[in-house]
């Protein structure tokens, strides 16, 4: 069903006419002093936390052990790829809202997961910050199930658009190679947690030439 | 010596006067077929091989074992960040060059390290698919030493300024820990690595609650 979005219209957008995003031009001294200037692209919709957004890497596990330790990834159609984008669940963080219960909050409205505890909190990261000052937390949650691994509604608003898909962890960094050849794009942060991941295993199994 | 970098202005740039950046007002379809915008900021050096860049996780090894495997992660000043960021290696791809040939120039320059040769390319990743079009490569290269690690001298460009740390992975999830409290800040793609990495390890060892 998200595969049927696509872009039907591009044009420039100035700066004045932007609600969302603006350009700025900065100037900064190097070290020997020198004066020197950069360009960045800024959300203007940052709240007080300072953070803009929390990423969620919800560990799914099951406590008689039907199922290996897993992990919620989600599809969802993203405009400035044109393409049905392989992400964590994520969300900006709301007015008021701590990154812990944003990260609750949107792995539930998301996914329909309920996480039962924050595992941990990473410091604040920068996604891209040759370009722009996009800043989040990465929360770790866990989701504990009974026996079998359920599969609940998501609560999304009108116009979202997320197809949820659990997928254990020793198959993650394989899956995002399947995805790609299927025609979907995988987010950075996701492959390099699934690169992460993948790498202390082959490491610990002499498997690297 | 990075540290000593700060901003000292920052404008509103207009879309027609930025270089380097512009801003974008798209329009999709959504699946109920209701026309919806976005808007994106997008960078205007992209070259013809469709790809902005390349990261490199470096797997930085001893055959007589005399250290344990490694990687090198980067400290450079960020304008849009205002802060020394800590980071794989990356570099944009030039007209011309395949994503492999971009990771070993970038490491070299950066690092001093020279690649005995790529263990892994990723599929086009993306870095902040909700703001950006930004798009890139993971690759993964060896690097061998027959003993103790060397310390190469990097070849940066004039302007240029770069400091290289040799971190074990098993240690890189708490570096990054350190960083942070240091004042730097980390990378989202970075501390994402480390997050797979550290968890496998976890997981593995039965650490997590």
């Amino acid at each position: 069903m998200a595969h049927s979005q696509k872009i039907t219209a591009s044009q420039e957008l100035s700066t004045s006419d932007a609600r969302w995003i603006t350009l700025k031009k900065l100037s900064y001294t190097d070290p020997e002093g020198k004066e020197r200037a950069w360009e960045m692209a800024e959300r203007k919709t940052r709240s007080s936390s300072g953070i803009d957004a929390v990423a969620i890497f919800a560990l799914l596990r099951s406590r008689k052990g039907t199922f290996p330790p897993s992990t919620v990834v989600i599809e969802q159609y993203r405009p400035p790829i044109d393409k049905v984008v392989i992400e964590l669940p994520a969300g900006l963080i709301d007015e008021g809202e701590t990154p812990e219960t944003t990260a609750i909050r949107e792995l539930e409205e998301e996914t329909g997961y309920k996480a039962d505890r924050v595992l941990d909190v990473s410091p604040i990261i920068v996604s891209d910050p040759g370009m722009t000052n996009a800043n989040m937390k990465l929360v770790t949650v866990s989701v504990w199930f009974e026996d079998e691994i359920q599969k609940p509604e998501p609560k999304l608003e009108p116009g979202e658009h997320i197809e949820t898909r659990v997928v254990p962890l020793t198959e993650l960094h394989e899956k995002l190679k399947d995805y790609d050849s299927k025609g979907f794009i995988v987010d950075a942060r996701l492959q390099h947690f699934a690169a992460g991941y993948q790498f202390s295993q082959k490491l610990k199994d002499g498997e690297l030439p």
